[in-house]
């Protein structure tokens, strides 16, 4: 292999790993026997498992999800809902977000590194929409962006990620516009 | 150690355990250790640290938390989410709870016991104060119950344990009254 496609085989292995056996009991050993190659080669690119992640972790944010523009509020939020609900389906957000969110209860770096993602990813594209309400007319200007944040994103990793729940037929429409309804107190 | 008092012991051993090192990395042997009891006074009492988990993770839930009876939807969301916020600077939500999700990501028993604890204890709580609302004509009495308790308990543990914030102050009041809007869009 070469050392690019080496460096590609390692991450693949560690969403592999994470997925399978979580971060806590991964470990570098496992990581180079799935990606087919020896301990060193992952020692030479990252001091530790959790250096690894943390890499990992930022890749993905800095991919985002794309902001939607429908014109109106409950239009965008909707949008923004699919795209999440779809996100949250995938191994990545299902199994390896809580499992990292553990870890970020013990260990600061972790914990830095995950609300950073979060911020860059979902985050930046909910502040997006409710700016955007805001240059509108549709929001008030000078609301606490940190709680519309909040009722933007708590409801469906509610559902999906602690009670693992699929959201039925209807309900992104609906918690589009009940949480329309609930930022226009702000 | 009479009987009782060294299953008391390992009763607090397992929340001590489970702080410091987490689920994955917890085994019956620290327990043991951390108890001042042998090994086989564990696994005289349950067959795995699976069970002993569950086992305690389901008494908790059936302390549960008071339903709130303020004579307003508004008012009811307020102390509920004054109960909640101070469960969850307790280390058994902050630290444990986070860890015994990540489990449920892999392990189907472990996903079954949390979910009906949550439905046990935060949802039964939340239903009580939905079921008063509608009874008051406040709300809709055929609502999607489901999202409706999505929208009470997300936004709060979205950011008291995902993004691992503390709410300023005026916070849990304006939670409130936004949520009370959007239940009222049901």
């Amino acid at each position: 292999m070469l050392r690019a496609e080496k460096t590609e085989a390692i991450r693949a292995a560690v969403f592999e790993e994470l997925a399978a056996v979580g971060y806590a009991r991964m470990s570098i050993e496992g990581i180079a026997r799935r990606a087919g190659v020896g301990k060193t080669a992952v020692y030479r690119r990252w001091s530790s498992k959790l250096h690894l992640v943390l890499d990992l972790v930022s890749a993905l944010a800095v991919q985002g999800l794309p902001t939607p523009d429908t014109g109106s509020l409950e239009g965008d939020l909707r949008q923004l809902y699919e795209l999440t609900a779809r996100a949250l389906r995938h191994p990545v957000a299902s199994q390896i977000l809580p499992d990292l969110q553990a870890e970020a209860a013990r260990n600061a770096d972790m914990a830095e590194a995950l609300q950073n993602a979060l911020r860059a990813g979902q985050h930046s594209v909910a502040s997006g929409i409710v700016r955007a309400a805001a240059a509108r007319g549709e929001l008030s200007a000078d609301l606490d962006e940190d709680l519309a944040l909040d009722l933007i994103s708590g409801p469906l990793y509610w559902r999906a990620v602690v009670m693992r729940g699929k959201p039925p037929k209807g309900y992104l429409a609906r918690l589009a516009r009940a949480t329309t309804a609930g930022l226009r107190t702000l």
